[in-house]
């Protein structure tokens, strides 16, 4: 059970773009640079999350990636699942249906108790997760971490002609 | 993010060991033919489960798998972990570390906020999981089922010199 190795990516970006100025974007070059990963794969799964309504992406020179919503209101689970999906790692294939032991159908109307308690633990992890947004996560970084953010971020390579 | 297709069978495979008389076991054999799977494989994901102290096997013609202890103190969560191990499903690479954002030492002494709250949700999952025991799966089927799962264990086929 694993989630993507971008998962990491997507959630410290989407922290890195919390602490920008109000309406400044960073583009995926910058961020790739920012965080020394790879550009076109970090893209593809950046347009993801503006797929989820988790970042919003605009054109032009000056264009990039924010923050669609308050951080107050992304929470981790939203970006995990625009990485990974939102279906649950236990797959239930119905093996109780079949075999010698198989159960005649009017014993498999409800969901198998096992699939049912697999689906509770999915949704603890799922709870836990949109009990967190990333507004919660910028009030645990150091008072001064949003402004060397920014700084950095600026010095980053901006796309010509701005270079 | 996917547990093994094995892990359904495992968990069936258990609750029906709980079903069992004291003492009786049921053969890989049998155990594949009850739910029409892969003996192969499944004998290799049982010896998983008896390495993590959920079953035991004996060996001899009327040998096979048991519980190794009482089904109130095997939980889901064991039965779990013993087919895809404890790990948590995000992988924290310590991206802060590096590229142009990269955080001087002093501050990464710290677990990544954002790897602790995935780990919060892990932990969440696995208190979840560990909340439930094979004797509450037990709990929650038709009283008839242990009688119906003995017979239907007794109808497979014991392996030879017992066919």
């Amino acid at each position: 059970m694993k989630l993507p190795v971008s998962t990491e990516w997507l959630l410290h970006c989407a922290t890195t773009l919390a602490q920008l100025d109000p309406g400044a974007t960073a583009s995926a070059a910058q961020l790739a640079e920012y965080y020394d990963l790879p550009a076109p794969y970090l893209a593809k799964q950046l347009q993801a999350l503006v797929r989820a309504g988790v970042l919003s992406a605009t054109t032009g020179p000056r264009g990039g990636f924010r923050l669609a919503r308050p951080a107050a209101e992304i929470t981790l689970l939203a970006i995990v699942e625009a990485v990974d999906g939102a279906s649950s790692p236990y797959e239930c294939r119905e093996i109780r249906r079949q075999g010698v032991g198989a159960l005649p159908d009017e014993d498999c109307r409800r969901t198998c108790v096992l699939a049912a308690r697999m689906a509770d633990a999915h949704e603890a992890w799922r709870g836990s997760l949109a009990g967190v947004s990333l507004a919660d996560i910028l009030a645990e970084l150091p008072p001064t971490a949003p402004a060397r953010t920014r700084s950095r971020i600026a010095a980053t390579t901006r796309p010509a002609p701005h270079r």
